[in-house]
């Protein structure tokens, strides 16, 4: 049994550790949903600085595993990847899955600071005239350079996923990242969409994946907000 | 024998690599600077598109080693860690050294980004107010978070390291971190100087060692500079 610590309200990045567990099949709990808010807020500080946790995270999300606490998601899906068959036993697979999972964390990153270029503790009101600046450089040249780069990868499998010939959790964090930007830049990523051939299959692929599915169609899935990484404000989406 | 790909005139995100390079005392060519500009910068572009590159990186610095083009600072860093004992043979303790060094990549992303908060592909000039603000929550908010962290990591372990009781390449990141910082920031850093005194014991046994000095007094360490990812701008340390 897996604890699952990450803010109440957003799917943010702590989905990209749900989707590995639900594509596991793997129990968990996710301290953002059984718990009321303010508990969930106290358990996220407990997680992070609580004297009983020996490797303690600078952020959420954490993964809870035994008596270990698992921090920085990349790293904890290295590790789920391994439990749970979602990335290469190889070394050399296992390591260019994370590779291309940092990839995918640099464009989250990037994504999440159009609307907040000056500082994640001001508000977007605050930012407004940056965040147009920066989304416009975002979706002009960042974005289509690392969708660019993914639609290369997957022509090299040629496989339909990034890694080899299995489904691996990159997948399903590009399934994620894919459906963040279609949320917050429909006109960008519309404007992309005949480039997106392979991303576009890949997508179709994973959330049709039983497991996925499920998820879903289910009450676990949280739907994107202006709270979360990926915000839609119609005025970074001007193509 | 290794091969460094990274872009000629700024350590940058390759100095992290070097420093490890350099700590394990293993033979490498650094295409930034056993090359001329032009002939470097034709490598990298072979490295990150060449048809003969399987698993292409997004971005420098790259890694070869033997046929494996290995990307991502932190993904090359796991990957010599475990070849060169630079990280716990574990593989809770490895995870772990990972999860440091993926904060300490966070750490860097935001000290790059305090000088260009609007677009990497602007110059400095053209986006200075944003600039302002950016690092001003940067130096009053962000850093002391995150060397606080660093710190209370340091304290939990008493060693003198960040990862148990040896060196480890996350040591060596933070040691660049912090020279860089100082650098960037002389007045923030030194405001916040006697609240980081496990850093700067650590820092000290670092360039100590016998292979780093050797390293840090040769033409090969490169000073910092206004291309790089830390930059003195004193416009941007006013506290």
């Amino acid at each position: 049994m897996y604890e699952l610590y990450y803010w109440p309200g957003i799917p943010g990045r702590g989905e990209f550790v749900r989707l590995a567990l639900e594509e596991a099949g793997a129990a968990y709990v996710d301290i953002a949903q059984d718990k009321s808010e303010s508990a969930a807020i106290r358990a996220i500080a407990q997680a992070l600085t609580g004297k009983d946790v020996a490797q303690p995270s600078f952020a959420v999300p954490v993964l809870k595993s035994g008596r270990r606490w698992i921090g920085q998601t990349a790293n904890i899906l290295f590790f789920l990847g391994a439990r749970h068959h979602l990335a290469p036993a190889s070394d050399t697979g296992a390591l260019w899955t994370l590779q291309l999972q940092l990839t995918l964390a640099d464009l989250v990153a990037e994504a999440h600071d159009t609307h907040h270029p000056i500082a994640g503790s001001l508000y977007f009101e605050e930012q407004k005239a940056a965040a147009r600046q920066r989304s416009a450089n975002f979706t002009d040249q960042r974005l289509p350079k690392f969708l660019d780069y993914f639609e290369r990868v997957l022509a090299r499998t040629g496989s339909g996923y990034l890694v080899g010939r299995r489904l691996s959790y990159a997948d399903l964090s590009l399934f994620q990242v894919n459906a963040g930007l279609r949320y917050a830049f429909p006109n960008a990523m519309g404007a992309l969409d005949a480039a997106l051939p392979r991303i576009n299959a890949l997508c179709e692929r994973v959330q049709q994946r039983p497991r996925i599915a499920a998820y879903l169609a289910s009450p676990r899935r949280q739907n994107f907000n202006e709270e979360g990484i990926f915000r839609h404000y119609p005025e970074l989406d001007q193509t």
